[in-house]
């Protein structure tokens, strides 16, 4: 991990630059349990006393911890200047930002980016506090388009990482359709995927409750629900997953769907391939229109406008999302103007994201018909890093 | 879990009669990866939407939450009232309030404590807009006493699940004893304390990376440090481990040192045994003190006075932090009235509350040797939850 932290360090100088902001401010404490989310970009191992890590367009990277993490920090390498206290961050604190003079800190807080706000009011209150002799508590301003942008921007390493959680994860799909039959329940299917995971030691890509979400018919609960140890995956019906695992830090998240036979059915019936295909269709025409540059409403936009138009409920969910250490990564989302996304549906893309591309409909009597993709937005446009599901399988039975 | 959260929110009410507060609000997104540390106690399952968990001391237990996440919420059979929204949580909030008037609104931010501090500063922002229209905005308070006093106070299936984490490491130190020899690195000792949980199906306590934390001698790193693929288990050193597990949700942290005797050694040198009788004599005395009432920093000052006046230099940390859902579980602790500790060294302690008892000193040329107990607060003293460190073994050579 040590390497991928060089890495994203190494970003944070350019963003700094291209954004022109002095200086970067994390402040943490106890990052096991309540840890920031930008933390694992720049450190690799966690802090328990008050700690401040600042880092400057001019290339300055200050550690300032408790007492007993010196060493650790220091044994990454990564920071330039490493100080510890005992008993009262304050001093080292206000003493750094002195010497340094920044017009602004930048603290990580967002109304609209989840990953970008992990500065707890409480620490945020503790902080002022700290700086309250000081001129920058009144220089603060939100690290959300640093946080945004350094997420957002895969690295070489990060990109690696992704691809070979979506080649585990398209693997044990494909164990998946030789085990999954009329009968399983949904319980049995999740514990299949979790034993799937475990075996090939690689983690899920979130709750391991909720991970996968299975539905298999009209009865199933609808997206994030629990799995059923009453409902099975029946002839007739949609079988579907959503899942994803965590692999050397790095997550995938895809949705497959399946149809079960009936006795002599050979085919989808035709209300159940009219679903698949406009979900399919609906997927393209947002990769059609997901390149640098653009803003995620209107890739949105585009994959919704096929779904409404075949005639089936808007779904209420974005379209994409973008995926790397965390499997919802933050930043932009390729998402309709919805108060509840904020600013996020505005946030230009840039090349090097990863983005989820996920819809589905709902079809009367069979079940929730879904399929969710991963892409790399390049110069031009998208690669696609899952590898897309093109036909609407007969699970075998 | 479910039961547990029973239990829980069976407490809230209480805790909110004591504390005379009328509503408590719980204000969350995203909680696979930035939760609220207090939400596992209250709730079994992750929320992705901007959701409101609203407890009265009424008794009223509503659950706002998006649509998606309906079902997940109602099958828990714990909140009385689950309201869904789609595009935005603003108005059946509002609505909820409106309809509750309440004379304060105790939010999860705290400046003392980690575990009371879960609502990030952009979504205490964003709760000011949602509530900018009703006078409720300017009624806000911290939670902080609620959820310490909610922490604090272990439900009988809470101690029972403790009391197995400790049984499972005690077991686990059994075993080491019968594994650590001189020679073996502090990676090896790591590897070997993490293969023993996973053995067993238990997780670590604290992060894998410093779980446990292994000293071989005075080259090893202090307090939270990498171990070392140098440093060896050595004779004429202490051999300490720090070191603790997560069992159903509950966690053990515990410290275990031997001596490793030299050949012809059939006892710890003087300076050892001295060491070793000091630590123990401190801990002692902590646990004399230890009852409901007192504060905290009374039971530090006992176990501290005894280390200074036996000559050794002053530990810099407290003497003894809460242990529950998380390894460091919040609330009052026992710990000197530094400015890192906040308050919380004046938060009277509860019987119910499940406390550690850790200090240690660093041996001139043989390294650090330190004891962590676990105790339960009884309502007239203590109950040692762990089986003391009575004596300095000598580990086999």
């Amino acid at each position: 991990m040590t390497q991928l932290v060089h890495e994203k360090l190494h970003q944070v100088e350019g963003i700094l630059k291209e954004l022109d902001i002095d200086c970067w401010l994390t402040f943490v404490r106890e990052t096991t349990d309540a840890g920031d989310p930008v933390l694992p970009l720049i450190l690799d191992h966690p802090l328990t006393w008050q700690s401040a890590l600042i880092l400057t367009q001019s290339g300055e990277r200050i550690a300032i911890v408790g007492k007993y993490e010196d060493e650790a920090v220091r044994s990454s390498g990564a920071w330039s200047k490493v100080l510890t206290y005992v008993q009262s961050i304050k001093e080292p604190l206000c003493n750094e930002l002195n010497r340094l003079q920044p017009k602004e800190v930048a603290l990580n807080y967002s109304l609209n980016d989840v990953k970008a706000d992990g500065l707890t009011f409480g620490l945020f209150e503790l902080l002022k506090q700290h700086l309250s002799e000081t001129p920058f508590a009144s220089r603060f301003l939100s690290a959300e388009k640093i946080i945004g942008t350094l997420r957002g921007r895969k690295s070489p390493g990060e990109i690696q990482r992704v691809r070979r959680a979506i080649a585990t994860t398209e693997e044990i799909f494909l164990d998946l359709t030789r085990y999954a039959r009329p009968g399983h329940t949904e319980i049995d299917i999740h514990g299949h995927l979790h034993d799937a995971a475990a075996r090939r030691h690689v983690g899920l890509a979130w709750e391991a409750a909720l991970c996968p979400s299975v539905t298999t018919g009209p009865g199933s609960m609808a997206g994030h629900g629990f799995p059923s140890d009453q409902l099975c995956v029946s002839e007739g019906n949609i079988f579907h997953i959503d899942y994803g695992v965590r692999r050397d830090g790095y997550c995938s998240d895809l949705q497959r769907s399946w149809y079960v036979p009936r006795t002599g059915e050979t085919r989808p019936p035709e209300s159940v391939q009219k679903g698949f295909d406009t979900v399919r269709r609906a997927i393209l025409a947002a990769a059609e229109v997901l390149q640098p540059g653009v803003e995620g409403w209107t890739v949105d936009a585009a994959a919704r406008r096929v779904v409404i138009e075949a005639g089936y409920p808007e779904y209420q969910h974005a379209t994409g999302h973008q995926v790397g250490r965390a499997c919802h990564d933050g930043g932009g989302v390729l998402g309709p103007q919805w108060e509840r996304y904020g600013q996020t549906p505005f946030f230009p893309i840039e090349e090097g994201n990863i983005f989820t591309l996920e819809l589905g409909v709902d079809l009367e009597g069979r079940g929730y018909l879904g399929l969710e993709e991963m892409v790399l937005v390049t110069k031009k446009g998208i690669e696609w890093l899952s590898s897309p599901q093109e036909s609407l399988p007969l699970l075998p039975v």
